[in-house]
């Protein structure tokens, strides 16, 4: 049987990459008032469906996926969450 | 006293705004093989340090930073958890 799971994927900076945006928006958020925030990073937030028979395939294709295309692993980090979900239920 | 908070927030496309990105990242990653990819979207996922009195104070300034600038509220949506944490941690 064919099983559905909806994957969170957090795709941020190695900690010794560093972020030029997130200082733009920590300088930004400062000059707009906000002078308690101290250090901003930026990272992407992806949610995909995918098909797979049980948890441990869909955990593999997962991590393929990651290293081939959404993730730069010479400068990015991931991580992910799976959850099975109904095959109605769609990302957000 | 101060409080030190880290913010994991996610921004993400409401769910009525097309996602050209996503669907980019959908067809390559199904001509690479992924044929079992379904739907994919793609967001952002920062992460920031604050200083605040308490929690209820840190959350007004989160859901400000958020409205103001972090989120762009006509075509995204945000959330966070917020964590109390040491003087010394820093963000991702």
């Amino acid at each position: 049987m064919q099983r559905k799971y909806l994957a969170k994927i957090f795709v941020t900076l190695r900690p010794s990459v560093l972020d030029p945006a997130g200082v733009a928006v920590q300088t930004s958020l400062r000059q707009m008032g906000h002078e308690t925030v101290e250090q901003v990073r930026i990272g992407k937030y992806i949610e995909l469906t995918t098909i797979a028979p049980d948890e441990a395939k869909a955990r593999q294709d997962l991590n393929d996926m990651c290293e081939q295309m959404l993730a730069n692993t010479v400068i990015e980090n991931y991580r992910f969450d799976l959850i099975e979900v109904e095959s109605q239920t769609g990302v957000f």
